[in-house]
């Protein structure tokens, strides 16, 4: 029926810890405080640990870095740095890598804009390799990108028309940049998530689509997301649970008062959810006014690290030099 | 402290009656339901009702079409007739009539772009009469328009900017065209209001500006507002009061249950609202994911009833043919 | 060497006729005058004629509407109309059509944004067959809609990307939509051209690409086109053209003047054209102040002509009634 | 009747200079050549200087940097800081200095777009000032910015809409950027000129519009303008020119060919133009194929010089970091 709706591998983890104080089976987990920001790594290593969290097994990094909200310069240098270096980590160390960019999502609606925005700001170099017959070079290796638009515009999955892309141009490695929904609003633009795995349906703000993955594509994908909203129904059966937690405190426990709230079932959260959304249900999201800002902000902070981490003759100096 | 947030006049008045069985002082009301829409006139004619409704005195006309949210050719057409019939009934009958048409909000952010996308589809007129130096024209009067973009991009608020604008080109009439926030999910994207006051401080989706009325600009302003978003804070608030009441209903009236749920504060209300949205706070909203879809057609069907209510020369049967 | 650039058959075939008084031998042309139109077929039907005319075997309907240039409301419904049965025409009769429309050319560049703008206001129907698992509908065929950007951002060349999606979706017909070059500033904006020959290696605004056709798409390939740009060399050589005829009538005829002109060489004019647009070379063309107006009535005539010629439901009276 | 247009300085110089072997009187001219580009200050200080020139009085410092064509990211850097020196020495020295940057032309024409492009990338601070009640800060000065559009989309002359803003926000210092026509292609995207002048009737792309300087606006008004055009009928002129030349060259002086080619009048020329560029007449413009880039980088470089000259915290070694 209804579940919390999460595309951030952290807080499936934490919905998990939230009833149980031990770590999911399957799961490892290692974190790393820096001054400006919080890198954690989840790592889900076999079937248990992937059917609990609800996530394929793979790699999960989570960049937290609260300050992103006042989208500071210094900031945003040092996150763009901090993630190419992870980048690096799993960019397959091949030479002549040929990397093709894929900027998944709505470029006419703006939480959902993340992919095409970083699309258009990465350096594209492929067609020059093409056009010189060349096949390595020092500064820089083979990077295509596209941002296909979503199913209601172009009438096609989108896993479909990058399959077809990826047949015909033979990439190494796909990475897919998009946006993401999390539980909490304080993760909201604060968070970057790299993962080995792909997406998988239902993410970014939220249109049903195939899955992304080296599965579905033939060759390893990494996707890059940012939350940029929050589920309506996220946010409304968080609120409910607030309000019941709230008033069991006042309850007596063993009271018939302290009884029901214990008892207040999910079915009955759930119809005072539809209550509270109805006639939109599940396409509605909770987002932020200065959602513009937020989104050229972690745009160019992903482009910058893409174009550190994937040409050798760009460096961790050269932030932003190469942002188109 | 906290207060349910609408732009509506309709629901002004309906959160007065949710309270109270009788009409509010100062205010009338007369509704007319339509095949396919409910039209509500408020009309709010003296300072007590105003006080209450928390809007300034003036004519308040709401277009109700639910059927606007799946977006029908023929529906479309006919509610672009109905706002002109509306409009036509409220602009000046004035020779030579001159016309300035602002669009508020911000482009980059999908909900609060309907005014800058109305602006772009109307048709704007007044270099003609400036260039043949013509007064008056049997097909169509003067008509200019602008988005001036939002105080976070150009600094400056936009009362000042437009009364700069209204000072030198001297209209008649200035229409501004805004988005709104409703309390209800099921009226946004579905509700039309054309008012005779202008806009307040803080409506739209929601940066404080100063008031753009008759007052301020010298010449009446008419503003016409798409509901688009709902506040979360609203959004929170109603699901909030949804459990209690929900809860109450489960509980012996004089037990301590029901006791606790009567009891339960505005302040506690508010503090549990401000822990779902911390750190946002008051900025955050809720909106659809067909958002560029909807703002595409309610800015046709506006534009559209301009075009038909300004100019002689359009007629209702022209609908949709000029637009840009 | 330099050779005036044209994408229009009409004008292919005319600059063979200025120097000879017959028609191309395997050619073949009708034309009929309407009140605000011309439309001329011309048929390629052998090699000879199409290696004459530099273009592929075929049909060419080239509509011309001179009135276009000022955009009446009126003029615009008929061309569209107009459009809508040359394209039933050419629409293959198949029942359960499926229909591939992408739109050539850079969004970011407007003279090479009709193709773009086209896509982004065609009815797209493909995901609704998909979803509900239909096979056929009265009222609308199968259609979706791409507009994937130029090599300059993709790093791709368009025909591979179309290749990938047609083959992983299977159309029965793919519909190209592209600006072109005309050699006559009197075309721009005012002729429509729609070929069943596809789309060839350096048409459009002109940067080089591989074929668009039935051959390398394995599907039956439309092209839908309006030329927006007049190729500077072009410009430049038929201004050279004419300052030389215009200098001849003043010669005598077997005057050392005389003799001096008409022996002025192919390779005397080119340098003459190096030297004005020399440092740019090929890439400069010619268009006009109001190309963005023009862009969005030709796009607007276009889509409506698709969506009426697509859909059984729509019908020639909606021109304009489905466009997004 | 015709003459050959161009919005640069250094251009209607060079004008004189092709028929003169002295300087204009009432004019002084000083060059410098850097490595990567050469700086031209010309300065016109009285009547007869302003009438030859065809300008108004004042100081035009224009920054020509062949390498632009090819965008390099480190010769970017050095423009932006070889301008913002330029700035610097231009901008009032006052504490407390409000500005005013307005993007002049049009946004939906790539080549007009360069003032939009720039007013959406600078930093805008006045709301900050007034929020806050804020008069001085040891790190920024008070900008606001607005691009109005032009008058096919407002119906208002651009300069109305200013004058206006300026009367109801009364900046110290206003900073006009606009899209120019050069004569010569090699000009085109690779030069950059300053004035203290302002924008005189006729300058961008080329609609009319009224002077835009200190007089009207009545603050002192820096223009900054690149060429990213050139009018159609300056190069069809050229062209003739060339042409005339060329065949000079070949014939005796004193027989009848080269008195007829001697003899060519001016009216000749504009009639063979109008032939050429007949019906568009003025309004048409040569451009490149390259344009979308070009106006994204120029608009970058211009954006970083506005920001480190207008703001004390940011540093010339901060170019790009604060670009939006």
């Amino acid at each position: 029926m209804f579940s919390i709706r999460t595309d951030l591998a952290l807080e499936a983890r934490e919905l998990y810890q939230e009833n149980s104080n031990q770590e999911i089976p399957g799961v490892e987990v290692e974190q790393k405080k820096e001054d400006f920001a919080t890198v954690t790594r989840v790592k889900v290593f076999n079937r248990q640990g992937s059917e609990i969290m609800g996530k394929p097994e793979g790699s999960y990094i989570t960049v937290e870095a609260p300050g992103l909200k006042k989208a500071d310069a210094d900031l945003k240098d040092q996150v763009s740095q901090l993630l190419a270096k992870e980048l690096v980590q799993l960019i397959p160390k091949k030479k002549n890598l040929k990397t093709l960019i894929v900027g998944l999502g709505n470029w006419n609606v703006t939480p959902d804009a993340l992919g095409p925005q970083v699309v258009s700001k990465v350096l594209v170099t492929r067609h020059f390799f093409e056009a010189y017959g060349k096949k390595d070079d020092p500064t820089m290796t083979s990077v295509s990108a596209i941002s296909p638009g979503v199913m209601g515009t172009t009438g096609i999955e989108t896993v479909e028309i990058i399959r077809g892309i990826v047949e015909k141009t033979k990439p190494d490695l796909v990475i897919a940049i998009d946006a993401l929904a999390s539980r909490r609003m304080e993760r909201v633009h604060t968070t970057i998530q790299i993962s080995t795995t792909g997406i998988n349906p239902g993410s970014g703000v939220g249109n049903m689509r195939k899955e992304f993955s080296e599965k579905t594509m033939g060759v390893p994908v990494l996707a890059i997301g940012v939350p940029t909203v929050v589920d309506a129904a996220t946010l409304t059966n968080d609120t409910i649970k607030l309000v019941v937690e709230n008033l069991k405190t006042q309850a007596s426990k063993g009271s018939q008062f302290f009884q029901i709230l214990q008892e207040m079932s999910e079915e009955d959260k759930y119809s005072l959810i539809r209550e509270v959304l109805d006639p939109y249900g599940a396409n509605v999201f909770v987002t932020t006014k200065d959602i513009d800002i937020m989104i050229t902000n972690l745009s160019q902070i992903i482009a910058s690290a893409l174009n550190i981490s994937l040409h050798p003759g760009i460096d961790l100096k050269d932030v932003n030099r190469y942002l188109h």
